[in-house]
């Protein structure tokens, strides 16, 4: 698999094409770090693979647990060889307990273990600044079609996290929230697109409350790839 | 009835309790004038009375609607007797055509004249800035019951926009959007509470595409109080 074109650069990845083969894209994970909407940048060697390796392995037991996902395999330490689709320009975010834009719009004391899992719809768009859409808005932006392909990604995000909480509190991790993003294949299917890791999660450590992810760089905690490669090692463990 | 304890001052009204009356209520509207979540702040002598004008007779071309409103009678210039209720602290928008906060969040067209009647929900919160949320956040702060309660809401609020997006046409003005707020009585039933008036509406005139409003306050266009007493002449005609 050879790459050809660069198709699209955003903020945590580049897509590729792939020579000869129309239905495969090449994402290429960078070392980039990004925070309010890319107001806050910073760069740390080596995360673009920490990403793609703990991507990869939440997709591997995503797809053993019954998700379908765009990846097709890790093709070097930096590179996913993904199926190519459309991808639908919502930000699903999945909450288990309040913390931050959550806590600050609707002044939910930080850390509240919410009553049920919260499913929320930003509205993909840097412009604009990703803001959070209602499903009417959703409709009237021709995201999607109707109602029930939101009740859909509103399901798909639930049933991740009813996978990955489990699975990341075995490990030592309280998953707190997440960010998904979800693709339409050519033949229609919604798949799990673009990545899972600490840049589009939050994760305290179970024991000591520590922030393993991206919040460290957005509230400058320091050791950013340290809390990343204790991540990865704990995943893999 | 005679007005007896300050229970609460808002924005634009005062609510009295009634001596010798627990079930009933006395709204005084207000001649100030409030925008931006009350970073502008202006006066417009006359303007309370206006609206209690302009909402009483509203309210009542509602109620030969079919809907249940907590207006039993205008008392006096700038007074309404009203149903004790409790406020659901929802702002419930309803929109036909696209301006204000809409157009900027989401990027649409200022003017655009929307594919299907738009309802939204504010959180009733000074505090945080009345922020939009979701069905799943009502349910989350404890604003209503159920998903079931959320959909009478919007059923109402569109019923409403029903009954006076014709009326209003017949006058010569585009109903734009509205903001209504709904009450629980001491039966449980819902009813439109609160006022509907041009503190709360937008029209525009629709030969001259003139604004009939508060966005006169919003946005310096000047002649306020004329521009409230039209809508009121054009509502008694």
């Amino acid at each position: 698999m050879e790459k050809s074109e660069l198709l699209y650069e955003g903020k945590g990845k580049k897509m590729w094409s792939v020579k000869g083969n129309d239905e495969l894209l090449i994402a290429e994970f960078k070392d980039d770090l990004t925070a309010f909407n890319a107001e806050k940048k910073g760069n740390e060697e080596g995360k673009g693979a920490l990403n793609n390796q703990i991507s990869t392995a939440i997709f591997k037991l995503l797809k053993e647990n019954g998700i379908e996902t765009a990846l097709v395999e890790s093709i070097s330490p930096t590179e996913q060889l993904v199926k190519k689709c459309s991808i639908i320009p919502l930000e699903v975010v999945v909450r288990n307990i309040a913390t931050g834009s959550l806590s600050k719009r609707l002044g939910i004391k930080e850390a509240t273990v919410l009553p049920f899992t919260l499913v929320e719809f930003y509205y993909k768009d840097d412009a604009l600044g990703d803001p959070l859409i209602n499903d009417e808005h959703a409709i009237l932006l021709d995201i999607v079609q109707s109602e029930q392909d939101l009740a859909t990604l509103r399901h798909l995000g639930r049933q991740i996290n009813s996978v990955l909480q489990p699975f990341f509190a075995s490990k030592g991790l309280k998953l707190v929230d997440f960010k998904v993003e979800f693709g339409i294949d050519k033949d229609g299917n919604i798949l799990l697109a673009d990545e899972i890791s600490p840049d589009s999660c939050r994760f305290w450590d179970v024991d000591t409350g520590e922030k393993m992810d991206k919040d460290r760089f957005r509230q400058d905690l320091g050791s950013v790839k340290v809390a990343y490669e204790e991540v990865l090692r704990r995943i893999l463990s």
